[in-house]
């Protein structure tokens, strides 16, 4: 017997790996999960479905999301991770040394449960003293914190159900006065080929609050189209041309995907993604 | 009635796009050649079952393999371009007013053909008067030709069958002896993330006869995991570095995918590929 995977990209396109054991499977309030083992790519978590994480590909995702942020920053000490109950952003974040508190903010309790047990390689930082966990809903989370964060990032999953929020206005608009002064928030910013593309929209709205806005991308081949956005704004240095090059050279060799060249490279976009952005 | 196409990208991951209609199908000697339309990404070429072209994601692959050693070179007059018969790579290098001779090498007659009659929107340079179409095989063309042209482009299916010189020694001393003092050659590089990983070799055989060699990415959403590579070597210029960046801005406006930024940028590898590659 064969066992396949298939996630459905759009209506028109569908995405599927075969898997040698279907590990885990629950289900919350919020939303389906489950744990398989394909192939190809290795342990994945599922959400409602849908890839969230695979142990081949996660670094183009997680190193992605974090180290372009955190060496931006000129010496980020806090930081808060919405989503992210898998636990692979904070695992990056840890690997800065200024780093001395973090905040992750998971709406669903079962997926960080879930991979603590079954993902490891991905949630083992979660352990490290320097990071609370909490079961709470993000968007409530940056209401009334004034002046708190370095850096926050927004590792959710599409923009649907309890997630929709996360897209929206008011919701950047918390998490501005969340930041501190020199402060840095990245999100997800889905695929820019197919229908329902999102960043253009979070970049015009982090431009209401933020002097710096704009977004990059990475290669994630597990993730609809492989061609991955996230967005990016920053109180005061733009993360393409003014963050701590010598510093990201220097973890460079310790990482997997990211490097300072690439750090560079991923804010070239085609001209057809510039041009949807713009 | 669905009618859905599936391309199998290993044989432990499949990537399935639903037709509108099954356009044009034959059978030449040396592969099978189908047109469809899919709903996603417009009219696709299929050879032996797997995706070559779509209209949605093509300039990916063609402005990609073009411009980059275009814009490298400092005047580009004469150009060869190996397999490409669907025209699109032409129609990239005929945006170079440079551009004076192309000859186009294709070994099957009814790739030609088909994309002539039925993707008219990739092939329509192959009308240009500096252009010359010859079906043969390009392993052969490039013996006993010494400094003829100053690029050369290696558009090419997957290493089997007629191809799996083109990825081969022999056939790169051919090269090198083929172009012009200041030559470039790029190549399709197939995917970094699969088994039959073969940029690396086609780097290190590039480099026993060119001064520089190295490989460059890009994004291809309906190719293997999305993520693909192109390798290029030069005589004399470095292609990340020493490029034309001024022409490229300037023509950057009239493209869908290059830039001048992304010129430079596709050369920014993870650090997963570049130790690949070393």
């Amino acid at each position: 017997m064969e066992l396949w995977y298939t996630e459905e990209h759009t209506e028109n396109v569908r995405f599927s790996l075969k898997i040698k054991k279907h590990v885990f499977q629950a289900q919350s309030q919020y939303q389906k999960l489950d744990i398989i083992d394909t192939i190809e790519y290795g342990r994945m978590l599922l959400l409602d479905g849908l890839v969230m994480v695979s142990d081949k590909d996660e670094t183009g995702y997680h190193e992605m999301i974090a180290h372009i942020p955190a060496f931006t920053h000129p010496h980020p000490q806090t930081a808060l991770v919405i989503g992210g109950g898998d636990g692979g952003t904070v695992r990056e974040l840890l690997k800065h040394p200024s780093i001395q508190k973090i905040d992750l903010v998971e709406i669903d309790r079962i997926v960080t449960e879930a991979c603590v047990e079954y993902m490891p390689n991905i949630s083992c930082g979660l352990k490290d003293t320097r990071v609370s966990v909490f079961f709470e809903d993000g968007i409530e989370w940056v209401k009334n914190k004034e002046n708190y964060y370095d850096i926050i990032l927004v590792d959710s999953i599409d923009p649907m159900g309890p997630a929709v929020g996360l897209f929206q206005k008011p919701f950047y608009r918390d998490v501005f006065k969340c930041l501190t002064p020199e402060g840095i928030i990245a999100a997800q910013g889905e695929p820019p080929i197919y229908k329902g593309f999102v960043a253009g929209d979070m970049v015009r709205i982090l431009k209401e609050f933020f002097p710096v806005a704009t977004a990059y991308q990475s290669f994630i081949p597990t993730y609809p189209s492989g061609h991955w956005l996230f967005v990016i704004a920053s109180k005061k240095y733009h993360p393409a041309s003014q963050f701590r090059l010598e510093d990201a050279r220097k973890m460079e060799k310790d990482l997997h995907f990211y490097n300072a060249a690439l750090h560079q490279g991923a804010f070239a976009l085609p001209t057809w993604v510039k041009n949807l952005l713009d």
